[in-house]
């Protein structure tokens, strides 16, 4: 396991219950569609987390493509898949999107 | 085959042609970067343009969904697949996609 | 009544019904908590709806913005509320957002 | 008050200059017509400030979240009007939203 | 001159005298700033016009891309440097904007 | 020569050593585009670098900025060019790039 990914979780999760105590049902509500969204199905978990990864990359959210890079790699994606998700990233979205590929490459080959 | 998608190809062939006419070498091999990044690799064709499908949903580009679209199609992807990317789309992208995934719904219902 | 409210509402209705076919449960529940999220509560409805015009001008959803607007137009928004909304979107979002303020302005003004 | 929003308008105020310095009409000007958008009119200031800072969620700027999120706190926004604001912008903006609601929640309990 | 063009400006006048007719001084004022902003100063204006079609591209607004493409036309924008800028657009952008430089080439060759 | 541009490019450089290290084609190619639409042909590399610049406003993108106020910098571009630029990026943008203006304009004054 890499250094950065248990210290992102607990971040993330001091958070959430910051935003959870305000106890508001739609957002509560949101949070477990959220979840809901990458559990396997007709296309199986990795397939999904891969997807979240590339849509968080074009869309730029660097906290979003470390945490579907952890759920990706955690369901077993290879340097090679996430490489190949990059290249869709940066062909959809552009080099605008490298700063943040940059970024999650170097999270990546801390992970991997 | 649905009617649209022969007539969609045509006109993206026709428009196509009028792009290159510019002899701009920088747009051409960009096309060609474009095509070979849904090329089955480490992932197979009908995950990539599934990803490709869900990055032109959550950055709301009709022409580009309809393409993936298609292409997932034939590809072999499912409805129940093709549901499952659409619901990963909106929840990343929230209801600002729900225009979008309402004429997606609409072309793939007439694919299928 | 304006003419095109009655027409865009039944087209969306009839789009809807092709995506909630799909059966995708986590879809169902997102249009739900969508429509929840407009609803009077701590702040009134008309407000609510005002802030979804606002950020459907600036994330540049026609759409979005025709649903808003009428909905606003529905909880009593006027006219100079209209234009205070549509400027608050104008200099957040910027030149981009004119064509689609202009689409808005001729809907608003068929409506009130 | 908080401790972190005497830091940040010191900031912000230090690097407004910075950009008056260069003495361009035109962003002077643009810099006016912002501060005026959120004047009570129509509207009240509160109203605005809250549509500012729904704007701003969906458009994913931490800066401007932060302005708008004190600017609405000044003008008497509730903590439960700040989470009804917070819901609107994650539904229209989905899950992309979710790190700066993270971020915006941390910020408002420090504030209020 | 192309025929779309002489249509393009007719109509996107009558819309801003909607828009106007709403007697909005923040909006009138912003109207005027964005014209302001390409005249010649420090860069000529075929260069902010062309400046203008590169971040309409990115932002991927075709009424913006169709204007500037003519604003850029009358200042004698040469074919050659049309398609340098759609190129910059393009990688800048991503394939995303593939659709909206396919539209604008076409524009671009029956004005040209 | 400013004192945040050399460290800015020494982890640039290192950053994409990562990238390239994952010997994606496609990502390589891409990159190579991306050096090749800058260079300078029917408009000038200055032009280029400073629509490069503007494009990066609009989509708030730090790093693209910073690289592209260094590149026109070195092309010669002045203070007045470089804030006529800012300005066709803030109308254009809205209020939502003035984070970036801020900073781009700080990282400016370091510069000249």
């Amino acid at each position: 396991m890499a250094k950065w990914d248990k210290k992102f979780m607990q971040e993330r999760d001091r958070l959430n219950e910051i935003v959870l105590s305000g106890k508001h049902l739609g957002i509560k509500r949101f949070f477990a569609l959220d979840d809901q969204a990458y559990h396997g199905g007709a296309l199986d978990e990795k397939t999904k987390e891969l997807m979240g990864l590339v849509a968080s990359m074009v869309l730029r959210c660097d906290d979003c493509i470390e945490y579907h890079l952890l759920k990706a790699y955690e369901a077993e994606a290879t340097r090679e898949q996430f490489y190949e998700a990059f290249n869709v990233a940066l062909v959809v979205g552009g080099s605008i999107v490298i700063p943040h590929l940059r970024r999650a490459a170097e999270k990546l080959e801390e992970l991997i």
